[in-house]
């Protein structure tokens, strides 16, 4: 038996290294282990890697979060992941939010099965996500009480940032729960929602214009710019991507924005994606980082790490085992501060503008 | 050789019948011979079943379309159904509808492939979707017409709807070329782009406001109440969703909404949805039909067919099917005629709200 | 309006074509007009490109099928390309087989649903195929069929290839149906069936030792060195794959094999596959055309064309398509000739060895 | 803040709660937590709990193993199973078997890319799996010490379980290493690789003629009939699948054919998958254990469940969770216990027939 013959230089340097099972192993260690394994199961460890370089360097974090993770049972992992500064910056689905608020407000998603009979849960009024069930008519509250609070606020336009601000610190003040939205709302960490007029909080605005004509005015261009500019007066940016859609493109169209108007930003350092979907069907969720490089989303030499996965089965032992690598961000990174007031935000101290692209200083 | 014994009554009443070739067969014969296929073969026989009797029946037909169906080719096939109205109501992203405009004005998008040095497209300023390029510089430039175009209408907050009215008006006059934008322009066919923030449509709109801060307003609540007003106000309706996505749910929302202030209101009638993404991973873009049921936002008879396929292998065979066996649907259904006047939009004479959810009378 | 600036040379040579809907096109017109679109749909025309390609070169021919194809509705299609020899041998999973023998005997399978209670179908001896239906009890009286065949065959050690032929025969004399099985009885086309202890037809060899412990012996190892050796009596060989499965790698097993012995086999000339699966998981069914280069499996300059696409939805469009390019390939290409007697196979009158390795002179 | 309304009965039992992060914890408390959120994640969960409860009951317990599970660094994880006896048949694809020998005869699998030139990698003579390397020279030494192998034993047909037993005994005894082979022939847990034709082991096997006209004869059918007594045999029996593939088919069949002649046989009582297809297309890996059911492949009241994830993703944090919540199975369970003498296979101490179904007494 004879050992392996003389390695060739470029392409067989690193030997795979079979996982070996160990009872009683904590999340770090049974990551660490799958790093030089391959697949999937390789790319969420160098996830893990990459997210642990990230926290060392001096940068904005944006994270994107798409599909059903908040019913899904991922909103206090998110919530985590804010509150102790692991990401500092959220784009959202409008439903992801929604659901957050929906559990913020003391009600629930129920554990359900994907194959039943739709037609009854209809007639039962219950709404189904796949496996997972929620009442409708505790929806139908929350969209009142999203009309209410919207026609609470001072009748002028809001963008998405400041809209879900104030609707994060009213969740805080009525309820203490924690959530995203409230997370959020206590660590100022922005929060974008490029889509909000496809979703729950959408309906719940439009409905606010009945009490208020003058209420449930949206400013979704105004986040555009002000996203920019963050780009622009950040060190530096990374992106983290759970699920593709409009947080994706959102995030990474921020920096392209950011670029066409300040020479010296040049794409994201870092970008890592958890997502479901192929790239060969030419949709943006499923798109690859390296084409995101062609069009300048990600800087030349950016590190990136694509894992294919469902992030309800992915995020719980990457979260945990960072939890673990690096404790609590926030004493040991340069955390980029963020601090709102109504419609204007400041990074570190400086002013982002909302309403038109300038480049910092 | 027995033939099949005595049939089981309820399971086994219609055999499978093996797909023929024939030399010369056209489109609509391929597709009528897969009807008693298996899979999504027998998926696609089906959508093309459904969409004709859609067009028998008095609707507003919705489509919706995600991915990147525009720059992938599909622009004039969709721009066809469109023009003979084979469809009502468009929901777009806007990314579909900014390459869309960009072949409008003359570019082009170029037949490229996937596995390609993309830090290398980077440097020619080459962009790249799945297999297709495109020129960066070009882009910039329309960004910069789109912003010019804004800043050229009255400055005051317009819906989706009402802008992209206008853009495909101004194209049409400036161009005369054919499009999405152009043929739902001539043909008064409403155009929704909920998550316009999430595109380079949206980032044109931001740039329009350095040359009119008043410029570049958008009120996509404001879609959200016209759309809800639209199904309250048609006869039925019906979903037809190429690649999942914003358009969706949003189409899906109208339902829903509608029927939160309009009781007559019960659901798409009939729904239809050419998709990549799988529902067991929870996100929208996958979710069955059956799942939509459970919200109420198809009709609990619905008629429902989902086909789990790439558009641009699926659409061009489907439409090609669909313009044999229904020629010119304007000269044979009852088509709903809208017009639009600025922000006033008017379905078969009678007004469609934006400001407030009015049931029809 | 301008139109595009001037071109960069390497990489924006070819404009992409959006699809032009023209009601009565026959598939050769639908897929030709989709040549120049992108993503999945431009696969499938250079698909059919390719095979036209084929055709015209001197090549052995391979077909593999995995899936639940003839099940599917796909069998006579398959058996169309093998009568007109479009393909020249096959390789196939035994369930393929097996349903295609059912059929054959003047059984049925039937248009199901897959949303249905299994226990229920259970209890009804129906067996479920995802959405087709069939029943137990003709199963069962296949594999007795299969049984007392195998069982009336001289007994001794039969490779797969000889097996299936006398199979194809003895359904021919007995039914005179069309289906696979006496398609390449007919038209002396070779069938490999590498993984035939995983199917029906396994089972019923394995009941015929009831009958006779000396019945349903089969050498699957011979079949390694008979196709190898097919490859390497070939002018030059291709590969075609709906589905993936073992009947993909066995097809390249044969060219790497024979390349072992043979150094003037360089890998299949062509390769083109239609399968479902991803290549990020790491299976062969999924496996890029690329990674089959690094094992020397295709020719370092093979041209080749990858879907993804379901075959149900692929194949009758592509099918189609090539009996109206290429009307009846029997007349027109150098075909290679294969005939069988017994354990021996020749091909253009030399003997292919099923024992050992022998290059060809 | 009202908590939730009154719970409607059937449906809203259980409410969905967040998965919690928490620094430290280890892969069993992970997982546990993950079993009240939805999707893939809750499925995993699901998975654990359902594996702990196979090793509580009476059974003999199937793996299946397919995909590229060894050379991506699973085999450990796997010997690990094989030898502290949660599973105690294993059924694999031959490729699986293949890269392990590879490593325990001292040679690697290597780290590397999916974007790569292949063509220079072919120059190199190194072969790839996706984003895993190995070198081709190793592997034809692995073939011709094989053929080698093969030749020196008496010449006669072998089922694959005695071949593959004698493989591992001899790899186990040249090298000591740890393996799936060689954990499998120490343990004497039977493998059974129904593929083997279609694998590099079946091209060892196929020149092995050229040695000995009388080596490399596999008895496919009896690793049938064998299998089936086996499942006869069991006190009950359950399906373990990662990937789909010949091994969940084999596994499913041989239940079915048990059935077939001991009425006693209902289906396995268990079954779990973790599968990357989806089951619309219709193949036999995406299938759902629904439609199995239908076969009587599984008990009508079979517990299942189905996780869509890559497994080298998923079975490190399963595997490792298993191994803390039942540390040692050998020492808690009533393990079945093989013994194998060349072609007789024994269980509990009874033979089990490999050249005719025969019912237990």
């Amino acid at each position: 038996m004879t050992g392996p013959m003389s390695d060739k230089p470029d392409f067989l340097r690193t030997a795979v290294e079979p996982f070996r099972v160990e009872p009683g192993a904590d999340a770090r260690s049974v990551l660490e282990r799958m790093e030089r394994i391959s697949f999937q199961g390789r790319n969420l460890a160098a996830a893990h890697r990459l997210w642990q370089r990230m926290l060392r360097d001096r940068l904005t974090i944006f994270l994107g979060i798409a599909g059903a993770l908040t019913a899904g049972g991922l909103r206090l992992a998110i919530a985590y992941l804010i509150e102790h500064r692991y990401v500092d910056c959220l784009v959202s689905t409008g439903a992801n939010l929604y659901h957050d608020l929906h559990e913020i407000r003391g009600r629930h998603h129920y554990v359900g099965r994907p194959k039943v009979d739709d037609a009854m849960l209809q007639r039962e009024r219950i709404d189904r996500v796949y496996d997972t069930f929620a009442r409708e008519d505790e929806f139908a509250d929350n969209d009142r009480w999203i009309a209410g609070f919207a026609a609470s606020l001072e009748p002028r336009a809001y963008t998405t940032r400041e809209f879900l601000y104030e609707l994060g610190r009213r969740l805080d003040s009525e309820t203490g729960q924690d959530g995203i939205l409230t997370a959020a709302a206590r660590a100022s960490v922005p929060i974008y929602c490029p889509a909000i007029a496809d979703s729950s909080i959408g309906m719940g605005l439009s409905q606010a214009r009945h009490l208020d004509p003058g209420a449930g005015h949206i400013d979704v261009i105004g986040d555009i710019i002000e996203s920019a500019n963050v780009v622009s007066r950040s060190a530096g940016t990374a992106s983290i991507v759970l699920g593709g859609g409009t947080p994706k493109n959102f995030i990474n169209q921020a920096s392209v924005q950011a670029e066409f108007f300040d020479a010296r930003v040049d794409g994201h350092r870092y970008a890592l994606q958890i997502v479901t979907d192929a790239p060969h069907f030419g949709g943006a969720s499923g798109s690859t980082l390296e084409e995101a490089q062609s069009w300048g989303k990600l800087a030349p030499d950016a590190a990136r790490v694509s894992v294919c996965a469902d992030a309800t089965l992915a995020l719980p032992l990457l979260a945990s085992a960072l939890a673990t690598s690096v404790p609590d961000p926030r004493t040991q990174r340069d955390v980029p501060e963020f601090r709102i007031c109504g419609s204007r935000l400041t990074l570190d101290g400086s002013p982002v503008p909302g309403n038109r692209y300038l480049a910092s200083e």
